[in-house]
């Protein structure tokens, strides 16, 4: 590419808005930041429109259009972060499994992950910087973009969470199949969760060399796991994903990035959790705020985590939940946010009073402290 | 119906094993009585032949053949207790509402309940005794040709439960119309939950004429409250259901029975579960077992939980599963149980496995202690 390409330039506007970072790090904010699970969404009609025009993996692989979407929540809400838009499953894509979107279903694999010797199928020595270069592209582009407005959020599914993809096929109840693996095969699953985690290391720090300024890890099928399975098979490889791209980030003398851990329905794990490495712990809606902090200490910055189901609520119900969340977990080490990503069917008008009630009751808490 | 017919006469054999009643009252055990959510279920070949014979419901409506599928895993397994082979949906039907099994889909409700209005189709004035005489004959069938060997449990889904099914027409990810109706309706949700409380009061009574020997309440979909919903439109149901059918029971000169409740996934409550007039709460598997003692205190027998899936282990895996359940729950107030239904893809000889194990290393601890 040429010079001054942004696609590829990391020389990057400077930021404006570094509320939601030093809320991540710990630091003293003057309000609480705000940013919202999936605010790149369907809920939004200049995302559907955008989205129509090709399927969804190839939106996931052309910058110009990932970087579109990640921007269209930030031109409506004054958000305190943006996150690229991309896909979890581009990693088992990476890997050689064929993933496509099925409208009405969602992520679907052809031909899952059976019995352990379909691990052999996976090109575990994958090159993440060749195979994933369209997604650093679209963070890279996105910076520019952003034109230092506010952070830009990079994200991977967790090893377990990915895995349980490869083998369920697609989402599931129960994810009964992929359960079966943990209690069958327990050595092949850790292998695979061990090829899993290494691609996520090399994901994660080449999102940051491309611009990524925060790393959000979802382990959204925590909650099917169990404390002694999530201890197995879950918190070694989260623990060891925030070491090492730590390690990484800095033998490349690149500058650290503040990592979120979002364990979806992981309440038994929670004190675990909070000192598995990563700066933030996201929250979902069904942890009490109060209990997240007496479990979590001052360990961490919290994230989250009011049910994205409230924004569902008349107006002046969600500045009441709001100001109720912000009494509850505290105006700093605080980032609000959804305890789940939002449905395509949410208002965006709420969402804006959502962004508005944390910002207004936040600042006014925080000069009265 | 002629005298001495099996489905209506109550003069019922003695109970030859009463271990599951004196574990539910919280009366000292010389080993920990044992069941199975879903024992009566696909996993069973004779379960899939008997119910291949016609549609679900039918087969609900059909107290010989429901007979004959809660006796079924008696016949392979010493458990300690059966549970009536039923649905949870048989009080939406007898509310006027339709229901069918789709064949991969699961029960689906052609007209769901979109909005308040909505309401006036249900008819809240049903007579219980008479929509649901077929539970009530199967119940009393079965009591009979159980011979008194175990205890017959009967049941009923919880208000919140049977809401959600009513709104979303059928399963869902994420109950997002359902909860819709809670953060826009609250009143109409209230109306709902109070309708379904007062059908639900008069089915167990109606269940424990019949025959039953203890009562479970599933509130299948706590997980998706949190402990704010959950405090306003599950809980207070639960306890009034707890409390009437007692108060019921006793008017009417009937002896009183031990009554469950299992909120799935509802951790976040567990103090607050434990102290609603049920004299045993079951757990999912996502709870810790030295945690739920204390949390409950020694005031509730607890009921449950390994994880499901656990039964795809190899047997000597079980094992060491339900030893160290064993150990964490204690032998007293205690009965063991999964943390949720069986799927149709486990084997029966790992049920066994269970089972065995369940009753072989509680007896051993109990003698030791």
């Amino acid at each position: 590419m040429e010079h001054g390409d942004p696609a590829s330039s990391t020389d990057f506007p400077a930021l404006k808005n570094d509320t939601f970072l030093k809320a991540a790090w710990g630091e003293v904010t003057d309000y609480v930041p705000v940013w919202c699970m999936r605010q790149a969404g369907r809920y939004l009609p200049e995302f559907r429109e955008t989205r129509a025009t090709q399927d969804f993996f190839t939106t996931c692989r052309t910058p110009a259009i990932c970087c579109e979407l990640t921007l269209q929540p930030l031109r409506r809400f004054p958000l305190d972060a943006a996150i690229i838009f991309s896909d979890i499953l581009v990693i088992p894509q990476a890997l050689g499994m064929e993933v496509t979107m099925v409208p009405g279903k969602g992520p679907t694999f052809p031909e899952p992950l059976n019995e352990p010797v379909d691990l052999q199928k996976l090109n575990e020595n994958v090159d993440v910087t060749q195979k994933l270069a369209y997604v650093f592209q679209a963070i890279t582009l996105t910076r520019h973009k952003l034109k230092g407005e506010v952070p830009l959020i990079g994200f991977s599914g967790a090893p377990w969470t990915l895995m349980a993809y490869m083998i369920e096929g697609g989402g599931s109840k129960t994810m009964s199949k992929a359960k079966r693996w943990l209690y069958q095969y327990p050595l092949a699953c850790h292998k695979l969760l061990k090829i899993l985690t290494n691609v996520i290391i090399d994901y994660l720090v080449g999102q940051v060399s491309a611009g990524a300024q925060a790393l959000q890890v979802f382990e959204s099928h925590a909650g099917h796991l169990g404390y002694e399975q999530f201890s197995e098979f879950s918190l070694p490889y989260l623990r060891e994903i925030a070491q090492q791209v730590k390690e990484k980030l800095k033998a490349s003398g690149i500058d650290q990035v503040p990592m979120i851990v979002f364990a979806k329905d992981a309440h038994y794990a929670l004190e675990d959790i909070s000192d598995s490495g990563y700066e933030v712990v996201g929250l979902d809606w069904t942890i009490r705020p109060k209990i997240a902090r007496e479990k979590t200490g001052r360990k961490v910055t919290l994230q989250g985590n009011m049910d994205p189901c409230a924004l569902y609520a008349p107006k002046d119900k969600i500045n009441e939940i709001v100001k109720k969340m912000i009494e509850e977990f505290g105006t700093q080490r605080y980032i609000a946010n959804l305890g789940h990503g939002m449905y395509p069917d949410m208002d965006p008008e709420h969402v804006a009073t959502f962004v508005e009630s944390v910002h207004t009751y936040s600042r006014e808490k925080c000069k009265n402290e």
